[in-house]
């Protein structure tokens, strides 16, 4: 038997343990809260559970305007219409899900990638200004695996340019800031409440205004551009979220704090367990933030560690550990942006090795301790 | 008292009647059929109620490649992108819900403006070659109200200037004809499964693609173009379907033929009583199709009723029955559309008529027909 096959013989789980799993309230409990619905038999267009969760969202934000969406993606779309910009470029980063990048393509804005930073993975200001131009409209930070962007360092050069900026904030459901709610900066924040999210509606999204003018030109645009009966202002799409979503979100959202805690937990966990160790580097943790828990990236230095990302990824597999590449590909990869002087390998340094390094551990608030260590475990007997 | 007092004081409804209401299964039911899901914690991407409703949806319909969809809008969206069409012009009609012209828009297409024929409100093939430019790559027709367009007049001309057609079909599942089923013609048919369509997942709707390669192209771009968990091929969108609304959906298709012909029993009444009523004319009913009932269409003839489609429309919401002027405005009255050449209303006198006189009358599977007699009583008792 090779060293190989005597590893996974001994950390092999019996269940493939999944990179994450939703929280799901009862389903008793869910139906109970889909009565009304029934009764009323108002399935979507702004229905009395759509109408709360809004509220609450907002509230436990900290923050004045969401609007709920169908998916974190067509919330995003939305958002950047939302901005009245018809053509142009964006300054975004390439180390983030296809979905930021392509919603620039379908409101027929060009991307302009910039390197991120090497310790969180969010946009790096000291290269934000190279990549402005007379064309650049906007800026498309991300906030990445629950930690924030530099947002007081990207906001600098956004206003010295009078360019508004949105956040993709598909990440940072619940982080907590000392110096403020990160959904109320810039001008619009986009979330998604996808199933592998911290709090999800199946498939969900919002989009945090900055103010009560742009929260409506949204509303308008998530439903066609119908202003009333007779009017409709803007070529609109349909972004609405159903009641059934929307009360699966009341539900979740009732136990958000404790999914919160749990992934809190199990992020501590693997913080005192690989924090130090040869090969690994863990999320730079910012003073004053509260983390949600959402990702447990590591960084795995192959050179150090004896063994590449690829490699880790596949024999944990094998072990029955699902792992995620997450970013990789890089969205400067594609097909169709690779051509992009911005995307070319040289101009993000820092992205290509995070694209090359990074692997995400299983995280969710039921993960159970015991399979956190043997994760690590496992992980750490991977070491060369 | 004035006439129209007593009018209102004699026919009043204690309720509200709405224009439509959805049908749904008991809460017991759909709860017990969502067990598999809470048991599996897979809530979205393809998940196992997911392909089976996209088979049962193919399967009902007579066809072979259906693709479910969040919401109808994105399925068109999607649908006009997997032809591969980058530019140009799209020869539609504006006599239809804002979604059908508004996708061309997020496409980068220019709606055509094509008039329709009086007796059913779909596309005039008559009309149709002189809004064909070498600028134009589609035809986008709508039938309308559960009505069939005039598929072999509009395939021919297509056909001729080598042109792929795509049908708005939101109006008509479930409907048969004993030519074949009408979702099989063109490249791609668009279903909507909104609240208010005859069969309803609360949002939804899904692309019929004329053979497997264009639904893998469509399946791709619902999912942001991932081919694979390392490729991304295709600037796609998130338009997939949850398994909280495809749940609803099994059980809506359980129940949908009963749905149909309650609503095919309202049309009978409705038509029994409204047939050949001075100053109204019903839907054109076309040989060897059976309707689905999904709207309950009149128009009125303001000179020879004697009374306006407004006038109508607004006494017989102070009687608590509550119709819906659909489609008005047309799309060609939009802002942002009535520029275009085509939306000029001396080029589309049907459509500008149709908007003016058209009233859509209460119409659901649970309807019940002393009720039905009602709204006709006031509708008959309106006329001047």
């Amino acid at each position: 038997m090779s060293g190989r096959d005597a590893l996974i013989q001994q950390h092999r789980l019996p269940e493939p343990l999944y990179v994450t799993r939703p929280a799901l309230p009862s389903l008793e409990a869910y139906t109970e809260r889909l009565r009304p619905v029934w009764e009323k038999r108002w399935l979507a267009n702004a229905g009395d559970a759509h109408q709360e969760l809004e509220q609450r969202i907002a509230a436990f934000h900290g923050v004045e305007h969401a609007s709920l969406f169908c998916n974190g993606t067509i919330a995003m779309l939305v958002g950047i219409q939302s901005l009245g910009i018809a053509s142009g470029e964006v300054v975004t980063t390439p180390f983030t899900f296809p979905a930021t990048t392509h919603t620039l393509f379908w409101n027929r804005l060009t991307p302009v990638f910039c390197d991120i930073k090497p310790d969180d993975y969010t946009m790096d200001p000291a290269k934000l200004e190279r990549s402005i131009t007379r064309e650049t409209r906007a800026i498309l930070p991300v906030h990445v695996y629950g930690g924030l962007c530099d947002m007081d360092g990207i906001e600098a050069i956004a206003k010295r340019h009078g360019l508004p900026v949105l956040y993709d904030a598909a990440h940072i459901f619940g982080v907590r800031d000392v110096n403020g709610p990160p959904l109320a900066r810039g001008d619009v924040s986009v979330l998604s409440f996808h199933a592998t999210k911290v709090f999800t509606t199946a498939e969900g999204g919002a989009v945090i205004a900055r103010d009560a003018a742009l929260k409506r030109r949204i509303d308008l645009l998530k439903n066609f551009g119908i202003a009333g009966e007779e009017q409709v202002l803007s070529p609109g799409i349909n972004g609405k979220m159903s009641e059934l979503n929307a009360t699966l979100g009341l539900l979740n959202l009732d136990g958000v704090e404790a999914e919160l805690e749990g992934r809190r937990a199990v992020l501590r966990r693997y913080r005192e367990r690989l924090t130090g160790e040869r090969g690994l580097t863990l999320l730079s943790e910012h003073r004053g933030i509260t983390p949600n828990g959402a990702y447990m990236p590591v960084r795995i230095d192959a050179a150090a560690f004896g063994r590449s990302r690829d490699e880790v990824h596949e024999t944990m597999r094998a072990c029955n550990v699902i792992t995620r590449k997450y970013f990789f590909p890089l969205c400067s990869h594609f097909d169709f942006y690779r051509d992009l002087p911005s995307a070319r390998p040289e101009n993000l340094p820092e992205a290509e090795r995070a694209a090359r390094e990074v692997l995400c551990l299983p995280i969710y608030g039921a993960l159970e301790l015991p399979l956190v260590d043997r994760v690590c475990d496992l992980l750490l007997a991977l070491r060369g």
